[in-house]
């Protein structure tokens, strides 16, 4: 390998670096820290089997060919999935940009206001189109968000009951979905025909959709007030395209909206990533779940956006958790809203219009012919009747470069989008064999549906229509951020690592970013080809027999893996095997997906040296015995340690009659060391988002495909439209499209195409080496408080500052803070260990970098040493008064214990430096007074914009 | 024409903004305010006749064909063009990003100092590979960069010769182009084979290839110590890549060197855009043409790059020229670079003994096969004897998708490039028909000729291999600068409008980016009927009857069109006329050009009004008679202004005999409106990289095409490789490739059809609008020097600060840093009139962009009153003070009389503020203090990298 091959610009520190640190950690070489530090026990004997690397370029034209081998046909086929055109400015700038897609999720808002300002216009935007007042930040995909808001409904409402019911004219993914997720949580589902009002009985809830999956279009106020008078709740999923027509869902009285975001803008990407909705009515706001971003005030008192109501994954409900959803689809979300803010309100209804308009007209010309179409009314799709004449019609359209959608031999699903034309309507109309020419076009809309209230009205949906407009917004957001393109992440347990353009740039060939995930198979077959090779590569480096990809987002693929278990002791005749074992410092996610699947989360419990306690494990699982169905551990472990005890954990939870699940959340640590198949683990997830390179996008996308040994097999996610007809019957989707987030798939194929074994394995022993080092440095100045065989850690450490908090009142927040000053993401705070920083460098941040922080992380602690010696409180010190801005600094009045210099240049004056757009954010303030779409423009008075503005 | 059409995006007022702004300048509708600013004897009296606009998607899809209709085939054809890999990181973050390409010229070097870093690492790789001591911020292309060199060693050195010696193994578009450029220039060339010994007699200046043209590497330092013995000077048109292996230009005693960098990882482009280089020997670097980045320091004493020697378009030197470049390849320079800081040197070595090993193992090959290998020795390039079976070879080659060079019946060559793989050398030793398999490979670099001085050694070219780092490093310096995605850039004469990005992103097409200029014509058909179309597109607006696409800069094509006029002058049997009538206001550019030429320049007064003096010119007219060539004007004035006597002018020059040469330059202000072809032009150029939106990136590429009327079309460039056979003879080329820089054409392709007529006269119509909306806004602050018909101005207005001056001392360059402050670029300072601004807003600035200019002009004015009125003189003003740097705010000794936040937020806090990274550069120190490449890294010191860095 040399140093010019793809792994060596992928792994940041160089031979020469590498030789530096391992001086300093006196080991003479490489494999003998990775020897001391990984159990032998676990070790995985040979090297790993995958085809040799190959450059960027050749990867580059493989994935070319690969896309090139989809057939991107125009598709008709709908089932809540359009194409749509991204316009370019936002592709290059959003989609494209590094500065966008290298983002972490926005838990530290200094500097974070860019993206949490995309996601306040995308929540405004949502809530206007809805008619509801507070929406989230994006859910993963319209099936799961339907199973989010069902979850909603019966959390919030006031009925006991466990009967759900749901539009038969839902889309087909949806039903299945929320089959799946009702089967774990108890909850009855029934298909009701709403045209035929509801059924006698109690229920908890009604979901219905708007338009429906035929196209059709229902008046829902008065199936939502039979429900209210019920005691029931009532969501309706609604296109976000046909509202800027229709009266929308609140106006409606519905409770919740849902939805997908993906028409506006977002590539087809084959089913993903696209953003889902969820929006709801007063009263339910702290029901939602996801992410919500509020607006705050910072320490100047000027308005600053935040992530609301603690919604992270650390403050997830855990075991009385309803949602397991941690993550949002953040870029893309970022990417409608700016569709929205492109186009503004009269742009988005002259798209609906011509929608419209070409769905009724081809309607006309259809009937004209003597075809039946079914629907009374349509927004943008039709459902004709052909007997027995489908096959033949779904033929002439293919042949004409179209797809339809299939629905059985006598039906035939047309779907018009924002790339239709009127040639292509010619061509549909010549696949049914209906003459061309004019038609005469009615109405699609019901009467007294159409909409008559005004929607983004803010100005950011006037301001930005002309592309130089755009280009300096979107530019201006993303200024304010700091992503991996300005310096190091070193966010414990995330995994922030290069995303490298190799990697990137294939997502955006339309072979791969155009494909309906609905397509027929013969179109797909690239996808299928990348799919399987992936699979098989992912299988190799786990240890583990079969991968699925559905699951787009690690919450997910727990759930996945979780609900896999218990089919498979269910298969065993053991149905009543329903408690998980889970350490006390697992990530709270793990916690909600077993309640979720249906289990009963037990916590065994940590010992002294940050270890889970074996003897209390052992002891949970003689407790439990004939109920136990899987203990769910993290390795390395949270706290980052390659933990002795973990041959000996699977031992006894085998012994128990359990199975093993090893969240792959730290797989980072392992590829190429140690296989979790092998040493012990029935079922994984793998987040691609971390150890694979797919960029965190800010906040999402996350894609989390279960990894399950051979007898777990049978039990993975089915999908009743998978491409593969073996795979349609199972126990289940758990998320929308077959292969969930299938668009971003090319990114970790190409890193391991790219990599290779040995080049994954050299990233593997970087990272621990980056991270021992780091641990090492800091170890004087911040306690390392866990570390395994030799005093080392694995990939990451946890800085032990309760004892400088103790002592001086300085907090992590402080810490972290400060960091930002300094140029660096904070670390990871408070988890797993309150009053700790976790800190994971990654193998991709070279030593000049590392060597920065750990100067940064010296110079604080000089700061609070400086408190501990009376210099200035906590208060008054440049620890608590961070972030600062330049605003701050030019300030004619100082009124500081230390200088402005010090303040803002604390590693010196460089002309590089990054300036949060906001100080120190105050969350409290923020949740007391919940604000969660874009406020006025006066309260963030630009005094350059002068009176007249 | 809707809002959401691309018109709608392109320009930046909406038609409710334009009432506002034609209600201010009390107009009731923009076609009145047209009909009183353009003189009626020169408007157009019908429309455009351009097709009817399409969408982005609809132009993205009809250039995708284009491209694919090019056939992409393994280049091995070199000639000076060899394919290479644009590491996936530079592609995305510099040639795709808007923060390089949307930059203007560094002319402001506090705001420009990311790409002058950038342009300082080119000059040092360019220094080191030649080992030369300076060398300039890039040439156009190779060809031009050689005749650059002859004006050179005539200019400098002593030798009264007119004779050149010319490698006659140089490239055949070298040998052209110094032809066609020597011919205007009294320069004698003849063409001399070093093997054979210099010839007798006097001459100035030798120049030799190396490597030849046919792949020879000879030993040059014979060739050149005879030169100085002779008392000439010697030029080496060097390979960079070759140089990593051989000795330098510079150890060989050579006093100048030129080249091409398009192999350090630019895109073949069909040619161009590409940066040459050229660096010379002490005492030489006055003598260099173009731009020359050098470093200094600014008003805090901290270095800052800037433009040395004043080496700027208005101070070309004007009638006692030598060249006529004012523009470099600062986009292509700037990958050319990062490609050597992404490889640094060991990476480039690595590349270049590859392909020389593969040139080597082939040239065993072929021998072993018993084929005659003409070349002694080589670096990447083979010349193989084929007696008779040329066309068979290259039909079999071409057969298995390679391209070989075209040399006659008996002769075929080879180049290898980075792309080279072992399987395609197997290609070609299977299309000359010699067998598989290894063969001994011999070394093909000569002895002594081995490179063993070091290069690259600076930190730079060390410290970004990994791509984080890499990544970081781009937008670091991306950061430093203010382009147009941050804000206007209101340059007169500039015209700094949008660059789409439905226009930039089929540039990276393959079939566009991957086609060597020399490819066989058949593989070219997209290009043809692209560049087909473009030219009856532009031949449609301005009226005239031919254009070329060779030209590769404005000056370029105004060589190229004087060139033309002499042409014709001689064929109508008056060879005699060789005078220019120039307006004193004109660019420099134009006199230059004409000197180049072979014309004489005359000066023609300017009239109290600003306009041309047209009894001077009818004098001067009078007084040139029989020699007069052509007058040159520009249209709009250079001040801005339809000038009514352009008719009256035309007319008298026609009358007299000469031609009339309009300056394309403010074409922005035409379109749709008047046709320099049809209102007496007989030719123009078009700057492309103004009008037709191919951006500045950062100072180059630009693209001027010549038009002519058809009286003149004989007389356009030719070429001698031209895919057209017809246009293969005639007065020759004036730059390398047949077509200039094609690979960027898709740009102006896609303006013209996303816009129509229609679009591109309301465009026109906006620009207009929007400079006398400013001229208006602005005239009781700062008074408009010159306006024409109803006191209006055409495209920009030039304001008059001299009266200011003079009472207050506050200058233009004061205004012009104090504006950088508020978040804008300055405006052309001092041209065409010293002491004023001459501002151009373009039709793509909305209201609230120009409404921010014109109240940041507006605060000016009142900080000029405050000195007028003894609150601070002008020189403790921050008018004066600025532009503000955060560390100045930041510093803890604040000593100026005005507050903090006054001076670095004049128009309010925002925390979007642009930072200059560098105070008030001293342009005077550093041009005493010449450095022209990196600095060592102290002279920069980091404190943030500690004592250990």
């Amino acid at each position: 390998m040399s140093s010019f091959d793809f792994a060596g610009r992928h792994i940041g520190p160089t031979p020469g670096d590498q030789a530096v640190m391992l001086a300093r950690l006196g080991y003479p070489e490489l494999d003998a820290l990775i020897d001391a530090a990984v159990p032998s026990g676990i070790r995985a004997p040979e090297e790993l089997r995958l085809p040799e690397p190959v450059s960027e370029t050749e990867a580059a034209a493989e994935l070319a060919a690969l896309a090139a081998r989809n057939v991107v046909a125009v598709p008709m086929i709908g089932l809540g999935y359009h194409p749509a055109i991204t316009p370019a400015v936002i592709r290059r700038n959003v989609l494209e940009s590094p500065a966008w897609y290298t983002a972490y999720t926005p838990y530290q808002p200094e500097i974070s206001q860019g993206r949490l300002e995309a996601l306040l216009n995308f929540q405004t935007m949502v809530g206007d189109l809805t008619g509801l007042p507070t929406a989230n930040a994006s859910l993963l995909d319209e099936a799961t968000a339907v199973a989010e808001a069902v979850m909603v409904m019966r959390r919030a409402g006031r009925s006991r009951s466990a009967r759900l019911l749901l539009d038969s004219d839902s889309l087909p993914q949806t039903i299945e979905v929320v089959r799946t997720r009702a089967a774990s949580a108890g909850i009855e589902v029934e298909l009701v025909d709403l045209d035929a009002g509801l059924p006698e009985g109690d229920f908890f809830g009604l979901v219905a959709a708007y338009p429906g999956c035929s196209g059709e279009v229902r008046d829902l106020r008065p199936s939502i007030d039979a429900a209210h008078r019920r005691g029931a709740l009532a969501t309706v999923s609604a296109d976000p395209l046909a509202l800027t027509l229709l009266v929308p869902p609140g106006e409606m009285g519905a409770d919740v909206a849902v939805g997908s975001t993906q028409r506006f803008g977002v590539p087809l990407f084959y089913g993903g990533p696209h953003a889902a909705y969820i929006a709801v009515a007063d009263g339910l706001e702290r029901h939602l779940p996801g992410r919500l971003v509020g607006v705050s005030v910072d320490s100047a008192g000027n308005p600053a956006y935040r992530l609301a109501l603690q919604t992270r994954e650390q403050h997830i409900r855990r075991d009385r958790a309803t949602s397991n959803i941690c993550t949002a689809q953040v870029l893309l979300a970022v990417v409608a809203s700016m569709y929205a803010v492109y186009h503004g309100p009269e742009g988005l209804t002259a798209i609906a219009e011509r929608v419209h308009g070409h769905t009724a007209r081809l309607a006309g010309r259809l009937r004209r012919a003597g075809l039946e179409v079914r629907n009374r009314h349509h927004f943008d799709t039709l459902v004709v009747r052909v007997p027995g004449r489908a096959d033949e019609v779904h033929a002439a359209a293919a042949a004409r470069g179209l797809r339809l959608r299939e629905i059985g031999p006598d039906e035939v699903g047309v779907s018009v989008s924002e790339i239709t034309t009127p040639a292509h309507l010619d061509l549909v109309a010549e696949a049914f064999g209906a003459g061309s020419g004019p038609a005469v076009a009615g109405d699609g809309i019901p009467a007294g549906l159409r909409r008559t209230s005004a929607f983004l009205r803010h100005p950011v949906f006037r301001d930005h229509h002309s592309e130089t407009a755009m280009l300096r917004y979107l530019r201006r957001l993303s200024d304010r951020d700091f992503a991996l393109d300005r310096g190091m992440i070193p966010l414990g347990s995330c995994t922030m690592k290069l995303n490298a353009t190799a990697e990137m740039e294939p997502i955006s060939l339309p072979g791969f970013a155009e494909l309906h995930p609905f397509a027929p198979a013969a179109d797909a077959t690239g996808y299928a080809e990348l799919i399987d090779r992936l699979e098989s590569w992912l299988a190799e480096v786990t240890g583990y027999a079969r991968v699925s990809f559905q699951p787009n987002a690690g919450s997910q693929g727990e759930l996945a893996g979780l609900l896999a278990i218990r089919a498979h002791h269910r298969a065993q005749g053991q149905p009543g095997r329903d408690v998980c074992l889970i350490p006390a410092s697992a990530h709270g996610t793990n916690a909600a997906s077993a309640v979720l699947a249906g289990l009963r989360v037990v916590v065994v419990a940590t010992a002294e040296d940050g270890t889970v306690d074996l003897a209390d494990l052992e002891a949970k699982c003689r407790q439990y015995g004939d109920v136990l169905a899987a203990a769910m551990v993290t390795y390395p472990s949270t706290h980052g340690v390659y933990e002795q005890g973990i041959t000996r954990l699977c031992d006894l939870v085998h012994a128990y009659g359990g199975q093993v699940y090893i969240d792959g959340a730290n797989l980072n640590a392992l590829l190429g060391v140690a296989r979790p198949g092998s040493f012990g683990g029935d079922v994984s997830h793998l987040n691609l988002h971390k150890t694979f390179c797919i960029p965190h996008g800010g906040g999402g996308p996350g894609v989390g495909p279960v990894a399950v040994a051979a007898h777990l097999a049978p039990y993975l996610p089915s999908h009743g439209q998978h491409p593969d007809p073996a795979r349609r019957a199972g126990i289940g989707p758990v998320s929308a499209a077959p292969y969930g987030s299938a668009g971003i798939l090319p990114i970790p194929w190409a890193y391991i195409r790219m990599m290779g074994g040995e080049g994954l394995t050299a990233a593997t022993k970087a990272a621990v080496l980056s991270a021992n080092y780091v641990a090492r440095e800091l170890s004087a100045d911040f306690p390392v408080l866990y570390a395994g065989n030799g005093g080392l850690v694995a990939h990451e450490c946890v800085l032990d500052l309760r004892g400088l908090t103790a002592r001086t009142g300085v907090t992590v927040e402080d810490v972290a803070k400060r960091l930002v000053d300094h140029g660096f993401h904070a670390p990871t705070m408070s988890f797993p260990v309150p009053g700790t920083l976790m800190v994971e460098p990654t193998e991709s941040e070279n030593l000049r970098e590392l060597d920065r922080f750990i100067r940064a992380m010296k110079a604080i602690r000089a700061e609070i040493d400086e408190v501990a010696a009376g210099a200035y409180t906590a208060a008054e010190s440049p620890l608590r008064r961070a972030p600062h801005t330049a605003a701050t600094l030019a300030d004619d009045h100082w009124d500081r214990p230390y200088p402005r210099s010090r303040g803002g240049f604390p590693a010196g004056v460089t002309p590089d430096k990054y300036w949060p757009p906001v100080g120190r954010v105050d969350q409290a303030y923020g949740d007391r007074n919940l604000v969660c779409s874009c406020p006025p423009p006066a309260a963030f008075h630009d005094p350059s914009e002068g009176e007249a503005a």
